[in-house]
């Protein structure tokens, strides 16, 4: 066992050795379980703490995970067998927020949500917005490049990244990209970085792009449909249409009753599918009417606008109300716009010809699903889950999609990257993680 | 000299061995000449000619250097003493047009404003709007990560690339990236390819992402200033206002008279500069007045709005008219947008404590400005005005800026890059270059 004296001279009771206490940090949300105990967890408060206790590690040969919340959901900041924990939720403070040139800096331990309220406070606002945001950290969304509930109108996380302080394995401190809209200045380190998922260095610092809030009262918007399919067919329509929204989304029945019988909201969505979704701008009610309009063409039998929240908050439930139940055997395939009813009919056939139920939420709007499998809670019942879940996935590839829209591979999606990534890209992505890395100590064995 | 008689026996006529040929591909449209005489160029048509063109080159030791149309800025794309050149111009198809799911897939030699008249011709469009758009291509755009007109409402060209087909230096093929909006999966190479500059690989084909023509006609605008820190603060209160513009463009004074002698069409802006832009959507008209207020209000003393595209035409012919009088000791800097008076004042002050003209042009938009510098067309007269170029790219740099928003480095800058980036980013810069070219074969020593 590497010693850990030294580096507690360095970092006093900011390194804690007691059991109990790291194993609260050895495990993220996911269903993937630590492989053993770690060593110890660093409470880093700066980037000093986490430059020193990374070249320590680098020169022990002492494995590192990094965790933010802890709210991943592919076992990406799991810690290992005799590993260190670096947890940056201590690295919590807004360094600024220029409001004038839409950026914000902060420590990557900032809780998302919290960067929002405080530029919103300024008439501005944090564009991605995955269901967490309210519990996880803008450096663990920009490790997995987190998608959420907006990307359909404002991308993805790495969209809103300007720069990073990262530190690299061996305790070195990087800064990449520009306070400028425009930056080709040597390659693009900041991209490479984000949805690194931790295997090329540790995020202590971004420089994050805010939006103006949009003028007027956003609207919500409503559209049941008897069919999964036709729910599809509809969201081709409208992303393709004249009147965007800035969320679409969607659940099928199950989905809607799981939700409903977490959190009772007088939704159903018997037999089909519930689209859901919000406007903004000052002719958010004339694009929620276009929008509703284009749904009831497209077989909708019934369709609301609102100007309450309460619609995008079922959806926003989706994932403790699945956990509640017990379910986590679920993917997060993403498939091209067009090919959304196929996927939903696909995705019919596949659980009709196992017998076991599925159900789906998706961020419609960008083709990004999320299919859950019920399962008796044997060894038996999670090999038939995962056997959907494995058809689903490749069906998503056959269709032209990807096996991950905005979770990330971590370690239990791992066996799956070769299915949707050559030879030759496996490779490159090994000798760039071992011209970074070249010891293995950020997150081996995971992500790449 | 290495032997090219293998290299023949593949390509046949693609490889040519003229040297009055060769120097007609020798060069890019800076004013960096080529340190020595090319070995011979590959007029590439398919993958397999550059696969197998960089594979004997790696074998051979001969340095390779990369062409599309040759409206480089910066001598990123001039030949090598002995090297080879690999021009894209041949491979010109548009692969495919999926206008259901906006994508298109392209050849790099494709020229963009072809691609973005096959996209107009489904109601779709193509972002990325360099001022070259007419004559550069899409793989050049690409490798520069070049940005344009439309840059303050559409991003730069990386934010409209889903995935590429790259060539590595040994000749292997890559596939980068998906066809979905969200993809987490492994690293972003796609990312780290564009604005790469032809040192990590070679494009060969580019999936893009296109957008809806927006409904309604377009609406130019114009404001006229006394003073070009006032046109500055009128960008700062536009950019930063309710009515967003998709084009937003500053001329000063001088740059307008250099555009007026050349293409003569009633424009002037006497002593002060001009703000010219466009507005799109059903409320065009709306959010040009709203516009042009905001111009009265920041001291503007005369607007125009119009539905004619000629006030951008003359944005766009900038460039061929500074050349058309021998001026290229110019810059591509950016702040952010929120300096932009400022920078305007401080480049003001260069220009008079050195005693030579400066006429800038800027995206202002996005905070992207290219000062150009009168100065003798003798050695002393060039050294003069490349201490302006420096002193107002260090200007820019301390407002928090970049010494290239969209040009690139190449070799005409490669001396500004550690101005901007510290040393640990160059190292790591270095050893991702090892990794993916261990024999320094694509572009050496340039960007990076």
């Amino acid at each position: 066992m590497a010693k850990t004296e030294q580096l507690q001279q360095k970092l006093g009771d900011r390194l804690v050795l007691d059991p109990e206490r790291i194993a609260h940090y050895a495990h993220d949300s996911s269903r993937a379980e630590p492989e053993g105990t770690a060593l110890a967890l660093v409470l880093a408060e700066s980037t000093a703490d986490v430059s020193a206790a990374l070249a320590w590690a680098n020169e022990a040969g002492v494995p590192v995970s990094v965790r933010g919340a802890g709210t991943g959901l592919v076992g990406g900041a799991n810690a290992y067998p005799g590993g260190l924990i670096i947890s940056l939720e201590r690295m919590n403070r807004i360094l600024e927020l220029d409001a004038e040139n839409r950026l914000a800096t902060v420590e990557a331990g900032v809780i998302t949500a919290e960067l929002d309220a405080a530029a919103r406070a300024q008439g501005l606002f944090f564009p991605p917005d995955p269901a967490s945001a309210r519990t996880s950290t803008v450096g663990g969304n920009i490790a997995t490049n987190a998608g959420g509930l907006r990307c359909v109108a404002h991308g993805v996380t790495t969209d809103a990244v300007a720069g990073l302080e990262v530190v690299l394995a061996d305790g070195r401190v990087m800064r990449t990209g520009a306070r400028t809209r425009k930056n080709v200045v040597g390659l693009n380190l900041t991209s490479l970085m984000v949805g690194s998922e931790g295997t090329l260095g540790i995020i202590t610092t971004a420089t994050v792009r805010l939006k103006p809030v949009p003028p007027g009262i956003p609207r919500t918007f409503r559209a049941s449909f008897a069919s999964l399919q036709d729910a599809g067919r509809a969201v081709s329509l409208i992303v393709n249409g004249p009147a965007q929204p800035e969320v679409l989304e969607l659940m099928d029945s199950w989905s809607v009753e799981i939700i409903e019988s977490f959190h009772p909201s007088g939704l159903t969505a018997p037999g089909g599918a519930m689209l859901v979704g919000q406007t903004v701008g000052l002719d958010a009610q004339d694009k929620a009417e276009a929008i509703t309009e284009t749904c009831l063409g497209a077989g909708a039998d019934d369709v609301e606008i609102s100007e309450s929240d309460s619609l995008l908050e079922a959806r926003r439930l989706s994932n403790p109300a699945l956990n509640a139940r017990g379910l986590k055997i679920s993917c997060d395939v993403g498939v091209p716009i067009a090919q959304l009813a196929e996927v939903f009919h696909g995705i019919d056939a596949i659980s009709e010809r196992h017998g076991l139920r599925v159900s789906t939420v998706a961020h419609a709007g960008d083709g990004n699903l999320h299919s859950t499998v019920e399962s008796p809670d044997s060894r038996e019942g999670i090999a038939a889950a995962d056997a959907v879940i494995d058809e689903i996935t490749r069906l998503a590839l056959s269709l032209g999609g990807t096996i991950s829209g905005e979770h990330g591979i971590g370690s239990v999606k791992r066996h799956e990257l070769p299915w949707q990534q050559d030879a030759v890209t496996l490779d490159i992505q090994q000798s760039i993680k071992h011209a970074l890395d070249p010891r293995g100590t950020l997150t081996p064995d995971r992500a790449i």
